[in-house]
């Protein structure tokens, strides 16, 4: 049942760093984009994979983790993602959609929880860092990386507290909590 | 499997008018949105379900659909869709979020599928006709429309032709054809 897949599908920054993601799983990831929506069918979207090592350092070098988490800055060694997407738009078919980036990250995230990988996408992304880099070509706009992994920790949905604060925490056993609108809430 | 999932959920744009959605089931397909990542986790999205007559057919007349297909000027009132999502930003909360509704648009529409119900993200809306047809407050981004029903028509995922003409079409029995990138075209 989807509600089943979804609620595996939480947002995880910190991974087990022996456990690497082979380039066919993340070919895998990918193919279930096709099957998506996109706005007029322009499918403008492109993916550049990263599984090796030596890439995968140069972009976990670009990207930064968790902005409401002021007490860490970054997964450390052991715990970082050993595979990444970035979400890419080709300027020569169609200006970036925002709105196909959306439906087509998400589509790989559930894709990957059924695979039993994690993941989370990130926008804090220096790009043009990330373009020498990977050496990705000047038609492509850079939009996001999906950072992918087998998850090493626990995150939990929460409801919204008195206050209606949003920010997500960590709690002493390093346990994550998302606070979430009640349905009620996101009804007009 | 996602995969049956994502391939039954075709953009659907002719229903059987006599089939209605109730309320409730609305109220499922936006409780799947409250386990979706959103950006920075604000929630900004709010959601204005249309389902009583008086109602679809005040936003029928604000939508336009199917704009690849010349000969088409949307589905008659046999076809027409018995139930709309209009998916909104709530600006007092932040900026609207077009990775967040494509996010929890196609989550709504694989939840839809998974209930028998096959539906349509519109962009093409009259947005101030709409605003004034459901007296929408001011502080609403209105961004998207959501048409719902009960598919009445066969749309197929089809490979790309030689040309790379990305416009889908409807042949001579009224099956609506989808031409969709290969996954090495995706890669970069």
């Amino acid at each position: 049942m989807l509600t089943d897949l979804l609620l595996k599908t939480r947002s995880y920054r910190r991974f087990d760093a022996s456990v690497k993601i082979p380039q066919e799983i993340l070919r895998d990831l990918v193919e279930a984009t096709r099957y998506c929506p996109s706005a007029a069918n322009k499918q403008p979207l492109k993916y550049r994979l990263v599984f090796e090592e030596t890439e995968t350092n140069k972009v976990f070098d670009c990207l930064k983790f968790a902005a409401y988490l002021q007490d860490w800055s970054g997964p450390t060694e052991g715990e970082r993602p050993t595979a990444y997407i970035v979400v890419l738009g080709d300027e020569t078919i169609s200006k970036f959609s925002e709105v196909d980036a959306g439906i087509a990250m998400h589509t790989i995230l559930l894709r990957a929880s059924e695979l039993g990988i994690g993941g989370c996408i990130l926008a804090s992304v220096q790009r043009e860092k990330l373009r020498e880099a990977l050496a990705l070509d000047e038609r492509f706009h850079i939009g996001y990386v999906i950072a992918l992994g087998k998850p090493a920790e626990t995150c939990l949905i929460e409801p919204l507290g008195q206050d209606g604060d949003i920010k997500y925490y960590r709690d002493a056993e390093g346990v994550h909590h998302v606070p979430k609108r009640s349905l009620d809430n996101l009804l007009v």
